[in-house]
């Protein structure tokens, strides 16, 4: 307060030159802190898309401060182990910042879930719609504020795939027995309908599925799931993603960190979130669709729909699991209900507006697989 | 430069005191440049979700700069008129900044069309995409420099509707002697299937409608078309918006206002157009579901969707229309092609994603027109 008082008597007692070009030439001496954070991620070094985004926050915020706050960032491992990330954030003595998504708190906070993708939930647009305008941030800041953390929409990958399968999914019995990596609510769904539910690090899905090891696996979209290699040994790629419609990854600050940087450095590092957000959204779509192309013309991976049935029996298990969840922790139950009004108002509008855009606006273009 | 390694001096020249939290407590003194610009826009004062966006820029770059960095808006006709905007940003003698669509400079750029909306064209997440992965934006700031303009992507306004009739359309023969206000590339697609294409000003819409001056209008969508009231004077509300899938609007800025700022300055600005993007974008979808909804219920509107073949009636001469534009200027050209291209990569994969999620996975509601 008191210097911005400063600065207020100090500008008044400025004889400004004014151009042309509507710049005033004189100086304002801006006392600015310098700060330094420590950014933890739970991406591998280099991770498109992901670990390159934690980089571009920093860099965003570097440029926009003139220099002056400065945030180093370490990939999963090299500060902390990747799924420490948030309790690091949360503890706030050597790392202020973090980067990961939101489910991984599922086992502290049962609504994080919420917050990242539920299953038949809402897309990309309708995520970020709801965290501005129907209150999904404000709950988001509430359940963490315990934690001391701060959450920032941190970019969608779109919708994921179904997952890798060596067998036709031709109903809902083709899931039993079946070994599948797939966690979160979706798994849940997944052992209900009788699949053994198999969880294991990104490292060892491949080898996993070489070996037989499980059967199945889900992991991102086109573009990560190339990088891993899964075409090389398995058979059929299923969509859709029906487990995460638009799964969003966040940035996290240590709150009071956060709480005791400059107004304007708050502002700055909210802008370069977003930013980074809208970077990581749009390339996801991109290389989607790039790896898309590559997978089916250059590796001949057979590309296969759900069919309608299966989707729809999937979706009842999910309402029940999502419904247990919610029926269980009050938080949870207060983020559902704003979640599901929510659907109420931007479901109908999808119905009129990006429905038959997708439907018979958009160029068809005959699926290759 | 000078004042840089200065800055660099000054900062090794500190005797920091680290906390904690990281804070380095020393302030540098950070001499900074005051601003203050103008921005006009070509919006009506109050325009939910257009002549706010461009005051929540001001408001954002004024945090984010610690106060320095001003930007005083206007809304159309306040300083200059509406559709003035753009030579008032590209003189930039007393106007630094600027709100409105590129489709408004297709007179002076016919290329200007493809950076607003394309018949059949990208929706919003696909011209997103293509601006920042595809080229679209560096081809959009080689179009405006001769006019010494840097555009950035201002919001989405999601798919349009197809606007109001007041006879139900069942094939292309109806659009024949139908008077319609439709601007644009929509304009001369209607043009060709018979219609009367009239140009109107905003404010003049409703009683020409009212009156029979014209038989039918298009505007923008179920929020913006709740508050100019057609719903009193015209039975049927079509959608899609098939000569608008995903329309952006745009902020300008003079080129050499802009490149004269400090570097931290326009990395400030860039930062604030992105949040006002996300931020008109969210809106408009959260807006017009909830104002679908009330035009359904309290205002008895009746719904309707154009049919198939007619839909692919104008899909046909949409091509055309886009084709002669691009014949007949060759930076329209170039731009149609990177265009074309783009939705060959993001097509296919929302095939994929996007198209069986809101076919299978959105929740179905039954539309009440």
């Amino acid at each position: 307060m008191e210097r911005r008082q400063f600065l207020q008597k100090a500008a008044i007692g400025t004889v400004a030159a004014v151009t042309a070009g509507g710049i005033v030439n004189a100086p304002a001496v801006h006392a600015q802190k310098k700060i330094k954070w420590k950014m933890v991620t739970t991406w591998p070094p280099k991770l498109p898309y992901l670990q390159d985004a934690a980089e571009l926050l920093a860099k965003k915020v570097e440029l926009m401060s003139g220099g002056l706050f400065k945030i180093k960032v370490f990939a999963g491992g090299e500060l902390v182990p990747p799924l420490q990330t948030f309790d690091a954030v949360s503890k706030g003595t050597t790392v202020q910042a973090g980067s990961g998504v939101s489910y991984y708190q599922a086992g502290k906070a049962p609504a994080a879930q919420w917050f990242a993708a539920v299953p038949f939930g809402l897309n990309g647009a309708g995520m970020s719609a709801w965290y501005e305008f129907g209150g999904g941030l404000k709950l988001w800041e509430e359940m963490y504020a315990p934690f001391d953390v701060i959450p920032r929409p941190g970019g969608c990958t779109g919708p994921q795939m179904a997952g890798w399968f060596n067998k036709k999914i031709e109903s809902v019995d083709d899931f039993k027995g079946l070994k599948m990596r797939i966690p979160g609510l979706g798994g849940k769904v997944m052992a209900k309908l009788g699949a053994t539910v198999v969880l294991c690090p990104a490292s060892e899905i491949f080898t996993n599925l070489e070996r037989g090891v499980i059967d199945a696996t889900e992991w991102i979209g086109p573009l990560h799931d190339k990088l891993m290699g899964f075409y090389k040994v398995a058979k059929y790629y299923y969509y859709p993603g029906w487990h995460e419609p638009g799964p969003f990854v966040e940035f996290v600050f240590n709150k009071t960190a956060y709480e005791s940087l400059p107004l304007e450095y708050q502002a700055i590092l909210d802008a370069a979130c977003t930013q980074v957000n809208n970077w990581t959204t749009q390339g996801f779509n991109t290389g989607n669709g790039q790896a898309l192309d590559e997978l089916i013309t250059q590796h001949k991976v057979t590309l296969m729909k759900l069919p309608d049935p299966v989707l729809a029996d999937l979706k009842s298990h999910a309402k029940d699991a999502v419904f247990d969840i919610a029926a269980k922790d009050p938080m949870a139950k207060k983020v559902n209900e704003s979640f599901e009004r929510f659907k109420k108002i931007v479901g109908p509008w999808g119905e009129v507006s990006e429905k038959p855009y997708y439907n018979s606006l958009a160029d068809k273009y005959k699926l290759k697989g």
